[in-house]
């Protein structure tokens, strides 16, 4: 039940990130967007995967790698798609 | 070492979202911003911190209440200025 809980949640908030890539995909657009936002997010995941791999938790590095990819899709997009007059 | 690494992973990652909160809040636009990602992302977070009290795990409990906080931030700013052209 515990890790079950553990399991969803996990699969949860990196599948999330799935619909922000495929609305900026669609719009071509990613200024509202926090670029800082998404530097923090990815430094901060890498650090996570890091975690995993020295803790040998596979649940922690799977989630985390998929999320990183998923972070760094975002990011190539918010330069791909930047609006002069975005910030 | 390691937990550092942990503690510094979880900074970063609640931390994220505060430069999203506040990129909306200036621009006062939020319609690059998915809302399916924030529902989703929501619920996770919800479930990590369930997941936290479970385990009584102080740093995941903090961690993910500071996060539910912002996302929940970010869902009500999607709302409050949402674009009747946006998705």
């Amino acid at each position: 039940m515990l890790e079950t809980i553990g399991y969803l949640a996990g699969f949860l908030t990196t599948l999330a990130f799935v619909p922000q890539v495929m609305h900026i995909y669609k719009t071509k657009s990613a200024k509202d967007v926090s670029l800082a936002m998404f530097l923090l997010f990815t430094v901060g995941v890498l650090m996570w995967l890091t975690y995993g791999v020295m803790t040998n938790s596979f649940p922690v590095v799977a989630a985390n790698a998929v999320t990183l990819l998923l972070s760094l899709t975002i990011l190539f997009f918010k330069f791909k798609y930047r609006n002069p007059n975005g910030i």
